[in-house]
C-alpha cells in the first residue's frame, strides 16, 4: 500500500484532455496504447487524469475499497486482476465514493455492474464487460505500485486518457514532451481538415501524387478496364 | 404446448422491478444470473415479469407464433433454439404482437432484426446477436414447459429481471423471499450511498480497518517504497 | 485505379433507402448479406448508396487517400484489407473530405478510430472494430475492381444498403426487381402490422393452424401436463 | 443432493456410443446439441454415459467433490455454474477419483486445469475453457437434480454422448427410440458410403435431379459464361 | 452452374505446394491471405490445387452435392454461404465422394462435422466452426463463379494453398510469377536458416547493424540502467 | 537496449519446471497467471527459463532480431507489441536463431507463423494467434526492461513456467519461496492422488463432511425428492 505517489502535473494533464486517445498515441510514437477489449461502458466521453494503480485477487475486490482512500481530486483509477477474472468487481457505490473525492473516472480489466447507474451519475468506466457476478472480500493486493494492465506497464502518476476509441498511458516524466507533439500534430490536422472541408484531397492536401507516379498506378476508364477483363 | 401456466404474482414482480439484476442475484444467494452473452438492444431499460417459454427449432421461428397466443399482460417471453442458431428469429411484426397482448419483452439466446423499429417501439429484447437473416417456417417446439437457456433452467411463471446488467431469474415460488432479501439489501445500500457520497469510505463504512490489519499491510511513502526497490 | 464505373441508379438507390437491410436480404432471395462481424459505430442511422470499392494492404491506408477522388454524390465507400488487419484505416480527416463530395458512408472490414468525431459529424460507419492504432502510407491497391467484403462479392457500382441490422449489397442490374420485392413485401408486412397491432396474432394472419394440425400438436392444460409429468 | 436417481439403461447407451453426436442428433430431431463453445480437450474420444448433474457456485468447486460419493460406473459427470464462471475447477485429482469408480468423463460449461494430465490418464473432458484458476471451497450446490447447460436441460439418468463434434443429451425415456433411430440412419449411411466411394455422386444416390429441374438450373460452359458475363 | 472452367495448371500447383502459406503470401506482395477465422481441423497437412467454386443457401448444403460433379483430380472445394451460417453443412458421406473423384480438400467459410471422421480418412478441412448441426436441401446456389469468402474473391481455377498457418489463394493467371517469387523467396531463407543454425544472428545475416545506428540505439549494462532508473 | 540483466538461478528454475502452471500459480497465492488468451501451439510440453523481455512496434518485428544477441542458454523470449497487433512476428528462422543459442522458448502477445515446421523443431510456442501475416522492419523498441504482457508485468529474469494449462511468471527474487510452497503443495497432492486411486473420494480426503454438515446439506432418495416435486 504506497501513499502519496506522485501525480502527473494537473495543468498537463487538463491539456492533454483536449487531444484524443488516436491524437495522443500517435504523438507518442504510436506507443501505449491499451488492448481493445476495454470499451467505454458509455458513449462521447473523454477523461484524462493522474494514475491510481490497484491490483485485485480474483473475484475479489477488497483493494478497491482501500484504494479509495489514496484517491484524490484529478485522478483515474486503473485497476487489473492478479489473474485473469470477469466479475462485476465495480458498481455504482464504490462510484459514489469515488466520485466524492473528484476521481475522474475507472479503467478496470475485469468486469463492472450497476451501468445503468454509473452511466445516468456520469462516472465513466471503460472495462473488460459487464457482469452482474458480485466480488468478495478478503484478500487484499497493492495500490500504487507498478501494474500491467491490457498490455502496458502503468505506473502510479502516469497519465491516463481514454475516449471513445480506447485508453492510452503517457509516462509522466514524458507529459510535457507528448503534450506538444499531440498539439503539433492537432495544428497539422486542423488545417489539412479545413482544406478537406473546402473539397481538397488527401491527394493535393499531403502531395501523394509523386508516390503514385512512382509506384506505377496506372489510370483505367472503366469501359476499357473490362474490355482488358474479356481480352 | 402447455396452456395456463402458473403466473409469477404480479405485485411481487412488480416490487421486483424496483431492483437491479446485479442486487436481485446478491439478494437470491449469487444464483440466476443467465450467461452474459445475452446483451441489451438497448440501454437504460429495466423490465420484470413473467415467463412464458419456448423452444425453436434451428432456423425456424414458427413456434414464437405459437406462443404468441398463450402470452397475456405482464409477461416475459423466453426463447432459446433446440439447437444453437445464431439467425434472425425476431422482428417487428412479432414485437408488434406482443406490444399488443401487453407482454414486456423478449429474452432469446439467439438472433433478432428490425433493432431500430424494435428500439423505436420501445420494445425490450435481451438477445444473443443481432442478425438480418430469417428463419423458415414448419417445425413446431414446445410452449411453457422448462427451458434451458444461457446456463439456467426457466420455468413457465418464474420471474424474470433483465436490465443493461443482463437478465436474472427468479423461481416463481422463491419470489417473495428474494424480494425481501432485495428490499432488505437495498436499504442498506441505501444507507452506505449517502455515507459515501458524504465522503466516508468503505475503509470505515465497511469496518474493514481490522481486516487490513489481521492481513498485515503495511502503508509505505511513495519515496520510501521507492527507495526499498532501489536497495 | 479503375475510373468512372457504371453508378447504381440514383432513384432506384433512394428508393431502396425506405427498405431495411433484413426487408431487402429477403427480397433478394435471402442473399447478399454480409458478415455480421461489421457493426455500426452509430445507432438508428440506414444508409443506401452506390459502391466505389477499394482494397488497401494491411497496416496502409494510403489507398483509400487515393479513392476519395473516385467518389461523387450519393456513393458509398466499400473498403477491404488484402490481408486481414483490425487497425484504425479511417478517422474524422477521411470523413471531412468524403463528406465535402456527397459520400454517404463508409463499409470497411477492419478499425477505424475517431468514432466520437465520426459520430458527431453525422457520418456514418460500418466497420470490424474501434481501434486507434494509426496505419502508415507506401503501397497502393486497387480501386473500383470487384472486391471481397464479409463474405460478399461488391463491384463497383453495386447498390450497399446498411442499418442498424448490418450491411447488404445489392448488384446493380438487379436493383430493379430488389426493389420491386422489397416493396411488395413491405406492403404486405404493412398489412399484417396493422392486424397485429390491433390484437389479431400470427396464428391466424398467416393461417398456421393447418400447419400445427398437420404437425400434431396437442394442447394440455398445465395441470394436466404437470400430473402427465409426475406419472 | 439427491441419491440414486434413475440411471439411463446400460445396454443402450452403449449401443448408442457406437454412433457420433451428428448423426444422433439428426436422430432424435434435431434436439439436444449443447452450444458449442463446449469443446473437447482431447481428439479423437467418443463417450457414452448416464448424466450425474451437478450445480457450482462462482469460484467454487465443492460440491463435485461432493458429487462424487453419488457416482458409480458407466456415469458421465455433467456440471454447471450457478452464474457464469471461467475459472480452473477440475484437474487431475477429481479426475483420479472419478476415474476409480468407473466414470466416464466430464462435461463442464466452466473451465479445467492440468489438461496435460488429464490427456495422458485419458479422463475425457468437454469444458468452456481452459484456465489454470483455481477456485475455493466453502458453498455447496445440488446434485442429481435437472440443470441447464449450454442451452439444454440434463436430468440425472440422461443420456449423453460426446465426441470431436459437441456434445448431445437424450432425455432416458428417449433412449430406445433414438437408438433405433440412429441405427436406422446409420445403416443407410453406410450404403450411401459405399456408392460414393465407388465413384456415385449425391444427385444420383439421392434422387437429386428432379429436384434441380424443378428449380430451374442451368448448365453452361464457362467459355460461353464467360462471354455472357461481357456482354 | 458452371462447367469446365479453367483449371490452374497443375505442374505450377504441385510445384506450389512445396512453399508454406506465409512464404506464399509474402512472395505474391503480401495479398491473398484468406481471414484466420478459417482453422484446419487437422494438423501437419498442406494442400494445393485448383478451385471449384460454390455458393450455398444459409442452413441448405444442396448445391455441395451439385458440385461433387464438376470437381476432378487436383480441386480444392471453396464453399462460402450466400449469408453467413455457422452450421454444419460437410460431414464423412461428401468427403467420401470427393475423395473418390480425387479432390484434395475442402475450405468452408461455415461448419463441418464428423471431423473424426474426417481427421481418420485423411481428408483435410479449414472451415469456421465445427458443429454437429445439419443442414436442409431444397434452395440451389451458384457453382464454378468467382465467390468471395473470408475476405478474398476466389475465382474457379485460382489456386488454393492451405496448411497449419491458413489459406491463400493465387489467381491462376499469376501462378508462375508467385511460384518464381516462392521458390526465389525460400532459397534466400534456406541460406539464412543455414547461417541461423550455425549461431549467426538476424543482427548480421540481415545486416542490420546500420539501421540499429541510425535508430540511435545505445546500449546499456543493466546494472547501470538500474542506477539511472534510480536516479 | 539493456545487455546481462540479471538471470533466474538455473537449478530453481529447472527444479520448478517439474511443476504445472496450476500447480505454481497456487503456490505464489495465485498471482502471475497470464491472460488465457495465450495459448500453446503444440500439446504436452512444459519450458521453464528465466524472461528475457523485449517490445515491439505494431506490424513490426524488428527488435526480435535485436534480442536474439541477448538471449543464452536456458532464456524464455517474453515479447509484447507497444500497442495491440495480431500479426505474425515470429517464424521459423528466428526460432532457429533461439534454438541454436539454448533458447527455451517464446512467449508472445501477438502472432506467429510457420506453425508446423515450429512444432517440427519441437521450438514450444505460446502467443495470441496464428497469422500468416508477415510484419516489417524498421523500428526499435526495448529489450530486457519490465513489461506488461497479458495482464502481468514481466522482467528480465523473472522465471517463467509454460504448459498445456497457460503461462505464469514468478518473480526472480520469489523464486526460491514459491519453489518451497510449490513442492510441498505436489507432495501433500501426491498423497491425495494415491487415496483417490485407491478408491477414497475428497469427502474424507479433505474432511469435508462437517462443511457439509454446517451447510445444512440434505440427502434425499430420488424416489422422495421426486415425490416432494409433485407436491
Amino acid at each position: 500500500m504506497v501513499t502519496n505517489p506522485p501525480r502527473a502535473e494537473r495543468e498537463l494533464v487538463d491539456a492533454l484532455a483536449a487531444y484524443g486517445v488516436a491524437t495522443i498515441h500517435e504523438a507518442q510514437g504510436r506507443t501505449g496504447l491499451l488492448g481493445s477489449h476495454l470499451n467505454p461502458i458509455q458513449t462521447g466521453t473523454r477523461i484524462a487524469g493522474s494514475a491510481v494503480t490497484v491490483t485485485v485477487a480474483p473475484g475479489d475486490n477488497t483493494t478497491i475499497g482501500v484504494a479509495v482512500e489514496q484517491c484524490s481530486d484529478g485522478d483515474v483509477l486503473v485497476v487489473t486482476p492478479t489473474a485473469p477474472c470477469d466479475m462485476g468487481y465495480f458498481g455504482d457505490l464504490l462510484a459514489t465514493s469515488l466520485q466524492a473525492r473528484g476521481v475522474r473516472g475507472l479503467v478496470i480489466d475485469a468486469g463492472v455492474r450497476d451501468v445503468a447507474d454509473l452511466r445516468e451519475m456520469g462516472f465513466p468506466v471503460w472495462s473488460r464487460c459487464v457482469s452482474a457476478e458480485g466480488t468478495g472480500k478478503g484478500t487484499v493486493g497493492d495500490v500504487n505500485v507498478p501494474i500491467a494492465i491490457a498490455g502496458r506497464v502503468v505506473a502510479p502518476g502516469d497519465a491516463i486518457v481514454a475516449d471513445d476509441d480506447g485508453v492510452v498511458v503517457v509516462p509522466r516524466l514524458r507529459l510535457a514532451e507528448v503534450l506538444a507533439a499531440a498539439t503539433a500534430r492537432e495544428e497539422k490536422e486542423a488545417l489539412s481538415r479545413a482544406r478537406y472541408a473546402a473539397g481538397e484531397i488527401a491527394l493535393d492536401v499531403n502531395d501523394m501524387r509523386p508516390l503514385l507516379e512512382r509506384a506505377g498506378v496506372r489510370y483505367v476508364e472503366y469501359s476499357q478496364w473490362h474490355r482488358e477483363q474479356q481480352a
